[in-house]
This record gives structure tokens, C-alpha cells and sequence, in this order.
């Protein structure tokens, strides 16, 4: 398989989108927000999606020049319109943002609506987190989840990301979506022809199936039964609901070139753990690290990210010829 | 079984935690919590807390007599000290304050430390949702769940709660503890004699068990798997790590009057949802409750809840016999 430095796979990300009718400086923040995701090893948020994207910008569904705006109507509130574009844009904007607002305020929250996929939701809490700050995330996405009792999706997959500053090393980072398992599982299971196990997804009429052609006609289930369809509700309201943007039922694919832009949503919370807890907070949090690591086989979420990480920056990306070959087409 | 009217529990609560060395004004707000709690049906934070909370007070483990504090060193930031009181007359008085911040601000956080059990999460949150706002809240509780990898517990089942107001109608609530199961469930097959449901609990080693006598030595499941633990690891991170209070596993017990005051914390966030959505942002909540209440047999959840406050209301409330003695005698 070719091996691309994390430079040549930016490089050839970059020069996709701009073939596909991205600006350049659009185009460049999407290609840094794919490359790191692959190589976090977060796959279905890495390159494979170059191909969909430039298909997205070309068609016109996701706006290549859009030029996100802020606008700050309360002091601790910062309000994102992704115009439509590419949703890393707008989140690299307030990122960039909230630490100054949160430490001035003590928390700040950004709401990001006309957005589209945001891909590892990890990723802009950890910035956060890195600028000692500890961060939430909610985004909503294209419809997966029925509601209690109902067979119909309304809330999409629905992640919910995390991150909290320890004192000489990287923060904590948590990132889940709300469904046992991606719906790419499901998608892969039908393409070598294998069934689903029990537990991942609902047919149509909202019974188990591990028929993966009725599960993409149906519904995902959520980790944790109704449990976790109350938390897709609560995300759902969150990035989408408060955000003004668009539900999970009404928003087109982040997949394909079909209909028009996706329009969902991202709230983005920050918050001063230095004006909370005082000048001790990141020792505090450190002793919560501590209480889990001083366990035999215990760990903080995220160490196999780092380490897939490491060994990006060191021995490059594998990429398979086949999305190579897509990459260049596209 | 006796039927109470809602203002004789709220007498006879208060008169049973007066005895126990509780200011009057504390008595009231901890009998309206236990009260409301019971009048809902979450009788594991209703009416058989009595007992518990007052031999805590009697004990000094809780002091009866705290006043909580606020601070406001951040223009969005309340922190309040719970002085090793009972929980919820700081709860009452950050939710109290939380709305005028939260419409100035666009956004506002209260930080709870060296407080106690919190109760039925979902009220302090249906509160502020009464009010217009969109409300999270995160809080501890003693050690239940162990992280990824461990066998020892370090979170508390820690719930999170969520409101968002509605227009013309009672706010939707969600509130979830992150086990699978209640602890109390455990306690009451030991009581029956009844093996427990796999899925429930691992013993001391971190095997599954089905003995309640192995699980209450052992740790509680997280609702979901990894995903479950991870949001347990979060929500310690954000109501004891980040307000200064003291982790689970530090953390005495709510339930028995042994040991220092438990110290746990609550976190409580809340949103201007017309500063950050505009003037429909009610309007598009409504949406959304729509999509769900459109499909047979889907419901909002808290349907149950409040069938249960109204029939309380109406018909009042049954107590045991036992439990309205332990009452009288605590």
C-alpha cells in the first residue's frame, strides 16, 4: 500500500477540494481536519471522505468559498454562520475564539448552524483542551436514531466530545457518537455480502435485524437502550435545536452529491477550569487521572489515538490504490 | 396504605429534619425536594431519603445549619460553596440566580462544591426550563463505576440532566444516572433473597455477577459499554473535577450517617435559547417534539413523570406504614 507523509496527503487533500471548486483556504482547513483524522485512525472521518466532499463542492450542495461569520450579541456567546460551506472552517473560527471569551467570562458558547459533517469531534475540543480550557461538543447529523417508542429516525448518530486540560501532558479527550455502532459497519457488512449482529440496527418497521439491506432501511439502535435516545434528543436539541440549524430528519446526506446542503448544527461549550476551581484545577484533574491509571490494565480514553498518531507523524499514512486512485479522479 | 396530601409530607418532613438539628429554612427546601421527588415517582430520591438525611444531620456528617454561598468572579460564572449542607438550598439558590446571568450573558455556569445528593436531577434543570432556558446539569455522586480497563470504581453513577422550554407547554426533561440500574435495585434483590439480572453489576474481581451480595462489593455496569464509562469519566471530570469537589471515590456515602460529609459537586449550565436562536427558537424546540409526538407510540420523555405529579396532586401520596414510622421516629 503507498505511504503518504501526513505533507503529501495534506498536499493532495488540499488540491482536490481546489479542483472541486473549494477555495484555497477552505480547502487547506478541510484537508487538516481529514489528514488528522486519519491519522488518529479514525478512519470514516479521514480521507475517505475526499471523494464525497469534492463531489459536495462541485455540485454546488456544500458552498467551496463559503466564508464563515461571526457574531458575538452577548459577551459570552458566539454565534457561527457556516454559510453553508464546509463545517471545519467555521469551527477553526471559533475555536480560535472561545479561549480568549471563556477566560474573560468564565464560559463561552458558540453555536455553529448551515453547518455540514464536522468529522472528529474530538479534534476541536482537544484544541480547546490544549489551550487549558475544558471543552464540550454536540453536533447533530442526517437522521439515524427513532425516538422512544416510534420507528422513524429523528436524530441523527449525534456525537458528543469532550476535553480537559492535565497539567505536562495532552488533555483528556472523550468522542462518541450516540449509536452502538457507525453506520459505515453496516454499509461494509452489505458490501462483503455478511450479516449485522443483533444489537446494531432496526428494520423499517423497528424490529432487530441483522439483515444489513433492512438496517440501512431502518433505524440505528442507541448505546444504552432509552437511555441513550434521551441523550440523541438532548444532542439533537443542543447542536440543532438551539443552534437554528437543521434536524436530523430534514437534513440531506453528508455522503452524497443528492439535494440540497445539510444545514446541521455544532454548540461548542467552553469553560475557565482556572476561574472555577482555582489555580489548583489542573492538579485536580490530574488526581481523577491518577485514581484511573494507578489500576492495573485501566486507561484514559484516547491513548490508542495517540499512539496511532505517533505513528503517522512518524511512518506515514497508509492509503490504499484504490482511494488514491478516487482522490485523483475526484 | 396512608394517603398524605403534598402539604402533609412537606410538614411531616420538615418537622422530622427540624428534630435532626436542620434549620427550619433548610428543613423546607430538603422536604420540597423529597416531596417533588416522591410526587413524581422517583421514590429512590423521595420520601425514603428522610431516615438517611436525618440521622446525617444528627450526626453532623451534613450540617443542617449551613448557609450556602455564592460568588460571582466571572461576569457568566456563579460558584457556590454548599459549606457541607445538604444540596439542595445551594441548588435552589444558583437556579434562583441563573436566569438573569444566562439572559445577559447568552450563556451562564453555577459550580456546586462540598455539597451532597442532589436528588431528582431533572427538577433544578425543569426549573430553569420553566424560565425560558435551556439548562444542563452534571453531578457526582460515591464511587459506582469503574473506568475503562479497572476493576476498582472511581465515578458515581452521575447523572445528567438537560431541560428545554417549549412554547405552551411543560419544558421537556431529560434525566439519566449513567448505570444501567439504579444501586438501590441491588439492595432491594439482597433484601428479597433474588438473584440479580446479568448486566447489572461485576463483583470485586470485575467478572458479571448475578449474586446482589458479589455486586454490592463490586461496581455498577455504565449504561452502553465503553461509551457509558467514558461519558461517567466526563461528567466526574465536570461536576467534581472542575468545581473543586471531591471525587467518588473520596466521596462518604449519601446513604448512612458514617464518615466526613461526602463533598460531591454539581455543575449547571444554562442557555438564552432566543440570544442564540432568535425569537422562533421556542418555536423550533416545537418542531422537533412534533417529529417524535407525529409517530405512534413515540413519546417526549418525562410523560410518566408527570402523569405521576398530577395524580399525586389529585389523589396525594401513599406511604408505607414503616416508612411514615422510621419518619416519625427519625
Amino acid at each position: 500500500m503507498p505511504i503518504l507523509t501526513l505533507a503529501e496527503a495534506q498536499t493532495l487533500v488540499t488540491a482536490a477540494l481546489v479542483r472541486a471548486d473549494t477555495g484555497e483556504p477552505n480547502a487547506r482547513a478541510v484537508a487538516r481536519a481529514l489528514v488528522a483524522a486519519e491519522a488518529d485512525g479514525l478512519k470514516g472521518h479521514g480521507l475517505s471522505r475526499v471523494p464525497s466532499y469534492a463531489a459536495q463542492a462541485r455540485a454546488g450542495k456544500v458552498d467551496g468559498h463559503a466564508v464563515p461569520t461571526l457574531a458575538r450579541p452577548k459577551p459570552a456567546l458566539l454565534l457561527a454562520d457556516a454559510a453553508h460551506g464546509f463545517a471545519y472552517p467555521a469551527i477553526d473560527a471559533v475555536v480560535a475564539a472561545l479561549p480568549e471569551i471563556a477566560r474573560s467570562e468564565g464560559v463561552a458558547v458558540a453555536a455553529v448552524r448551515r453547518s455540514h459533517h464536522c468529522g472528529a469531534a474530538g479534534h476541536p475540543v482537544e484544541r480547546l483542551g490544549e489551550a487549558g480550557l475544558v471543552a464540550l461538543l454536540f453536533a447533530n447529523t442526517p437522521s439515524a436514531i427513532a425516538p422512544q417508542g416510534g420507528r422513524r429516525a429523528v436524530f441523527g448518530t449525534n456525537p458528543i466530545a469532550f476535553a480537559c486540560p492535565l497539567p505536562g501532558r495532552p488533555p483528556i479527550v472523550v468522542d462518541l457518537a450516540l449509536s452502538v455502532v457507525a453506520r459505515g459497519n453496516i454499509i461494509a457488512a452489505k458490501q462483503r455480502g455478511e450479516p449485522i449482529p443483533e444489537g446494531w440496527a432496526l428494520d423499517a418497521e423497528g424490529r432487530p435485524t441483522t439483515d444489513p439491506a433492512e438496517a440501512l432501511k431502518g433505524t440505528m439502535v442507541p448505546l444504552g437502550g432509552a437511555k441513550g435516545t434521551a441523550l440523541a434528543l438532548m444532542v439533537e436539541l443542543l447542536a440543532a435545536g438551539l443552534t437554528g440549524a437543521t434536524y436530523a430528519a430534514d437534513a440531506s446526506s453528508f455522503m452524497d452529491a443528492e439535494g440540497g446542503p445539510p444545514g446541521t448544527g455544532q454548540l461548542i461549550l467552553a469553560l475557565d477550569p482556572v476561574a472555577i476551581g482555582g489555580p489548583g484545577a489542573l492538579d485536580h484533574f490530574a488526581t481523577l487521572a491518577g485514581q484511573i491509571e494507578d489500576q492495573d490494565g485501566a486507561r484514559l480514553p484516547g491513548a490508542r489515538r495517540l499512539e496511532s498518531r505517533a505513528r503517522a507523524a512518524r511512518d506515514g499514512l497508509p492509503v490504499a490504490d484504490a482511494l488514491l486512485a478516487e482522490i485523483a479522479r475526484a
